[in-house]
């Protein structure tokens, strides 16, 4: 049995095609605004990976943000579950997620068996998110992708106070124009962003194993303090962007066996 | 008596020079990092305005952000305090003060007769606060001074969903893409910091008659809007931005008074 996931995010469309809900067989990404919208061109991608076309796809399951613009879909589910059943399968057992994507911040408190238990999230606030990275790296003029390098560089304590990404902002400049340098001042950034993220983990009740995910998740400088933060080790995975796609391919696979299951014991029944 | 009132602000210094606690007879304004640094400038300004020294002056009051910097100073009063006597002083019988800086909100509840009964505030979070307008000014290019006139010509409603300044902030160069108008966007603009300011005022309780202070207050649509969204008609007046001045010039005045027939009644006591 063939499943495709689709996580229709705010910033990226990622796709997972995987086999009997265990194996993953292809996957692709596409930024929002890649030319073609984004979801159609991450559907495409995949499908050429793996080498076939929508009539070979036996179930689909969309998830996050745009969920309910892919008509395609047999299935929509929402995009918490669809990462807590993704965490699990890239680690079996987790109990605590911490996603922090390029708009929000989520913590997953988990059963280690793939359910949700509870959660905490924020939306609202652009500080403790990826924005909050963006925001300053422009000002830094540091790609965002020499952040964890540059701050691990950092020889002396410099404070970020403001948790507002704005008022930071503004500290930044000032930090700049007092010739703090620049992996000092990146260091102050991740410990401010890290004890933002902390916090709101914190709140979930953290419970290890832990891991991290989404976008965020590649620096590793922000990994490491928000370990040092929460005070447990924390795992990543490159595979963790595909989160929300992987559960929404599993959702897909448990999805379609159930609904085989009903239509073979509903003909059994009429007959 | 003539008492000085100096109020330390992290944008700019103000000091207000008043006889008898009752008539403003001088007044300055410094910006933060206008040459000789702020509150000097102010007090220099101040005194020459009033023709005079600092020997003249019978009782000096800090108030502000900054006030513990200023060691001539003969009292201390909080910002919250002195807002309050000074908005008493320029709008008698005023019962809500809503207060908007550049970088904090506050709202207060007042007995009609200056004294505070409870108030909220708000300096974590840019939305809401002068610095919201500074940064949509930047973003369309549009002088601060002229978000009113230019908001005031809005033909349509442009909506602006998110309240975090950074997401905000995104929208509005989405609409610009969309080919809105400036004038639209800005009355978006005014219409959300206008709901998030009218909130926070909601939270202390609204009774007429209420008055805006702060430099935001200047912008007359923000006004507007915010009275649309409390329901009550709202007093400004250009003075207001010296509204902690003249309280802490009043605290001064009655501080000095009290002082003085202290030192009489031990003196009369020693005798
Ligand atoms: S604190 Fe700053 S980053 Fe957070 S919602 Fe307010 S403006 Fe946005």
């Amino acid at each position: 049995i063939i499943t495709l996931g689709v996580d229709i995010g705010s910033s990226a469309s990622k796709c997972v095609i995987m086999r009997n809900g265990s194996d993953i067989v292809a996957k692709s990404l596409a930024p929002v605004g890649a030319g073609t919208s984004g979801p159609e061109k991450a559907i495409a991608d995949v499908l050429q990976q793996y080498g076939g076309s929508l009539t070979d796809i036996h179930w689909i399951c969309a998830t996050g943000y745009g969920r309910n613009s892919l008509k395609a879909a047999n299935k929509e589910v929402s995009e918490l579950s669809c990462h807590a059943k993704g965490a699990n399968y890239l680690f079996p057992g987790v109990k605590t997620v911490i996603d922090i994507g390029g708009q929000d911040v989520k913590a997953l408190h988990m059963d280690g068996q793939g359910r949700l238990l509870n959660f905490v999230m924020n939306d609202k606030c652009a500080a403790g998110t990826g924005r909050f990275l963006d925001v300053m790296s422009r000002v830094l003029e540091t790609d965002i992708g020499e952040l964890a390098a540059q701050g691990a560089l950092s020889q002396k304590r410099v404070t970020i106070s403001s948790t507002c990404t704005v008022f930071s902002e503004t500290e930044v400049i000032s930090h700049l124009a007092n010739s703090e340098t620049i992996p000092d001042i990146i260091n102050g950034i991740h410990q401010s962003v890290s004890s933002r993220i902390a916090g709101l983990a914190k709140r979930v009740g953290i419970e290890a194993p832990v891991v991290m995910t989404g976008g965020v998740s590649r620096n590793f400088e922000v990994v490491r303090c928000v370990s040092e933060e929460i005070n447990a080790p924390i795992a990543t995975s490159p595979l963790s962007q595909f989160n929300g796609a992987i559960g929404a391919a599993i959702y897909a696979w448990e999805s379609y066996r159930q609904t085989k299951n009903n239509e073979t014991i509903i003909t059994g029944r009429i007959l």
